[in-house]
């Protein structure tokens, strides 16, 4: 039943930049997230669903079954898990796991019910130009099972079990001590220069040497690694998993491995550590899309200390709202904080770490549907994407307040956006858009430019839409705008790059660099995904990112003469998206 | 049915003082609450139910019967509301809305299924020495009732309706425009000695001149109103109803009258209003059983401006609770903060009001069971009773952290306590019990006296168990401990009186006042109820609390000479409980 996942994959970006509808290019934007890595995980289910086993998915065991009410359709246990299975796996990264809706329609029995059996059924068939996927006309999903789940959304939502210290604390390993680590650096890494590769589909980060280029270490990692975010001093990369488990890798022992691990939910996206100075590598917090909540860990052991919910109120209507999703956290450089994105309350909040005990936290009203985002260059103010509602929320870390909510185009998705020096702007941040080929540079120099501050001062036209990640870095005069779910192959294998002392050009036009044809590879859309700079800034890595039956690759380009500097291809390489250089993740250079 | 109540009440203060459980002190300590006021209002249901129709109960039309599994027990429409409101008014109290437990027992299915439809019933039927009430024994509840609420049990607990933003802002009354309102007082009334005067069973307050001893006005309000608070300027009172009802009453007009009204939830417990320097009647805070919430409103209009869900994590165990109530809430004089109390999960959250579009609360792990507390004479340290584990935790205001929690006796139920200067020990707060005859002094003042701060330097022996509120004042050397619920009558209506300056004597001895005796009222059981002086502190306040069908009365005592010096007897003076002296109250003089 996977045979035609690649088609749907092509129609689904299709409809992304043809829908008006947020419902398709929310399906996707819904499960990227703030530093980079790509997603289309909600419909690029791996062929032949090879990972299932590894997954540990919500709708196992522990899910009960809610009552049924005379007149719903009853499923048996078996068919209950399976939907329950399907679910989790296609619909609730746009419709919520209790059916709430969030960039996807709500899908509650008050709705599901006066709809009916027969609609649902050939609403999941046949979707809709709204946005919906055609889960049977696409071959994707068997008749069967659309009936099943047509019936399953007549039930009330099994509300998957909570994860409090109990579970959190049960699923903690520390295979190595800290005082069994070592205490400098005991190989001869150049460890500013590392790579940590998402490789997505076999649940693993590859660790390659931003030097030789060679691959290090394949690590055994949680499924569909989401970002690597390093320690402040660089020592420790800690991974998430989708499926909420945390690796912390020791990088200063001989050989980099392993050292702690922990799940913090059953479904998770975010991971970052403490950057404050006098409180480097001190704390780490990861954020859960289930349950709601985030949990602040030992940043040297990965020991839960702390679980924080994050159910409540919307920010605008204050409606209680029971699955408030963790999206992107990062960690505040004026004051001990960690900055935590919930997505459905639209609220932004400032954890103060200085005392967990009497835990300080600021919410801050800011947008619905908040998603990806970064610092500015100078590191005080952080700008993040309310995707679904086309904005993007300027946070004042340093002061705690929102300083500024900006209309950018349709469905940013910035990763956590680039920052250069505009010839005619001064500093600006820039995001990409997924919902079109748009380009939007964003003034953040409230003293040096206070009339371009805070507001979209020029827009560029990049490929096309499906964009997820835009990059320079301080020293580079490009800019690199990437589109891997544009609907073209050619685009979608292509980088755009601009120059940047040609941006007060009244249209600035942008070249091509054709990644996926450099990268040798002849099969497979190539999609070419998230540019990545190496610690000299001289060099940008893409993953030319095919399915995990094809052939994928690491491309390099000289940032100087944008021309091919080298391919990295090895059969460990599966699926790879995300890339995050050691000293520009824990430095944010980006 | 409701013809044997007050033999019910009289039994369960006696099981009160026997049990060694929590359960049955818990049933009257649940409901009382920070200020003052007494309750016994889960089993103290009025003869007749007369309030009932006034009354806006859980289980109304909004409230969903949840699901039904194979071999639940149906009950039809009719049955479902009629077992949910008997649970509303005599089981939530102790068991939670979502019967997750508190001070009772947890009664989810999970426990309830496995007990059976016949232990439950017979548990009903006859209680339990560990202090559940026996209902049907006692003649309280009818056989078919106690039937029903057996197999209500069986079926999976009702989610009360939530009560958010649109549902606050539709019960929003304003009857006199703040541009309506007289802009200095305008009648003669010596507002400062006035007192609010709870009349519970009515569901009014009355006004009561201070100097007169005359009823100015009565003004209806919510059922069984809590507490009343008045603004830092001493012009509005706010009143709140167990049907989380707000009433604004408005002293300075000719004929003082309730301005604006709101509800906040379907139950609650406390409101308050901004103290700070600077941020005088600015707002206005209520916290809310159900939803589990607070919302903060324009201190002159009720205008809602902010929800926030209590639901969270406990402290300790961190699970998450699905119904963290709100208890006692009082106004930081060191911050702009509400000090809000979370029953279920043990956190004291400090609201800064400050800019509640970017909210910062400090959730101070304290201990579970928080319901009513106060301020140390410097007004620096919040005192407050986790009550189901016999501690007092203390605030400090000033830091915002927890300095000490303290074993201090059985079920302490301070009211907002009593401040004196110990003759040996210096600055001490007070706390009578519910559990035992012990009154706790406890050392508040780290600076002068370090060596006895944040302890219990000295236990007196009161009368007996059943206390509720202890009373002094800065001018007064006199300490008043009443014992309202003690199964004797002779001492639920009368009050033992401490001299502050022979407290440093080996076994200080007390004198008692025969209030009840005093009052002239001979049916009933007169039972005598929390003192509250006059602004000079020359005279205390004791309501003698009857039952509605009965005379109650309001006794005067002259502070000094400890003698009789008025009773208030009015057809009016429907069951008084909580009386609030305007200045006392606005002042935190206790």
């Amino acid at each position: 039943m996977w045979g035609l996942a690649s088609r749907l994959t092509s129609k689904l970006t299709t409809a992304l930049i043809l829908s008006t509808s947020l419902v398709v290019s929310a399906a996707i934007i819904d499960t990227a997230h703030a530093q980079s890595t790509t997603d289309t995980e909600k419909h690029d289910t791996s062929p032949g669903g090879q990972y299932e086993p590894s997954m540990d998915v919500i709708g196992d065991e522990d899910m009960q079954q809610p009552g049924t009410k005379p007149g719903d359709p009853v499923l048996s246990e078996a068919e209950f898990k399976r939907a329950n299975k399907i679910y989790f796996e296609r619909c609730a990264g746009c419709h919520g796991v209790l059916r709430k809706g969030a960039t996807g329609k709500a899908l509650t029995t008050d709705i599901t019910k006066p709809l009916g059996f027969e609609y649902l059924r050939d609403f999941i068939n046949y979707g809709s130009p709204g946005g919906m996927p055609n889960w049977g006309t696409s071959g994707d999903m068997e008749v069967d099972d659309i009936s099943l789940m047509a019936r399953y959304l007549l039930n009330d939502p099994a509300q998957p079990p909570e994860f409090g210290m109990t579970e959190v604390k049960a699923s903690w390993k520390v295979m190595v001590p800290v005082a069994d680590r070592p205490t400098k650096q005991m190989n001869s890494i150049d460890l500013d220069n590392l790579f940590s590769v998402t490789l997505r589909d076999s649940g693993e980060v590859a660790l390659i040497d931003g030097g030789t280029k060679e691959i290090i270490k394949i690590i055994k990692t949680g499924y569909a690694v989401h970002i690597s975010r390093m320690s402040a001093s660089g020592r420790y990369v800690f991974t998430i998993g989708r499926d909420a488990k945390i690796t912390l890798i020791d990088l200063w022992m001989e050989d980099p491995s392993p050292v702690a691990e922990i799940k913090v939910g059953s479904e998770a996206r975010s991971v970052e550590t403490s950057k404050m100075k006098g409180w480097e590598d001190r704390y780490a917090i990861a954020g859960a899309y289930w349950p709601p909540q985030y949990v602040i860990m030992d940043g040297a052991t990965l020991e839960p200390l702390k679980i924080v919910s994050t159910r409540g109120m919307t920010y605008d209507t204050q409606e209680f709202h029971p699955e408030p999703r963790v999206a992107a956290i990062v960690a505040s450089h004026y004051h001990p904080e960690f900055i935590v994105n919930v997505k459905e309350t639209g609220h932004i909040l400032m954890v103060n770490y200085e005392d967990i005990k009497n835990l300080k936290v600021t919410s801050i009203e800011a947008e619905r549907f908040l998603h990806d985002g970064g610092f500015d260059a100078s590191g005080r103010y952080f700008l993040v994407a309310a995707n679904a509602r086309n904005k993007v929320a300027v946070v004042d870390t340093k002061e705690g307040k929102l300083v500024a909510l900006i209309e950018t185009g349709p469905k940013p998705h910035p990763g956590r956006g680039a920052n250069l020096n505009h010839p005619k702007f001064g500093p600006v941040w820039v995001t990409s858009h997924l919902g079109d080929e748009t380009i939007a540079l964003i003034g953040t120099d409230p003293d040096g430019h206070p009339d371009n501050a805070w507001k979209v001062v020029q827009t560029l036209e990049g490929q096309g839409g499906g964009a997820l990640f835009v990059k320079t870095h301080p020293k580079s005069n490009h800019l690199y705008v990437d589109t891997p779910l544009n609907p073209e192959a050619e685009i979608a294998s292509s980088i755009a790059v601009f120059k940047i002392d040609e941006l007060g050009e009244e249209e600035p036009e942008y070249e091509v660099l054709p990644i996926g044809e450099w990268s040798g590879i002849d099969e497979g859309v190539r999609r070419v995904v998230q540019g990545e700079y190496n610690q000299a800034g001289d060099e940008v890595w893409f993953s030319v990112w095919n399915n995990a039956a094809q052939e994928s690759a690491i491309v390099i380009v000289d940032d100087k003469t944008l021309t091919l500097k080298h391919v990295i291809k090895d059969k460990r390489l599966v699926t790879p998206t995300g890339k995050f250089n050691v000293f520009n993740t824990r430095a944010d250079v980006y």
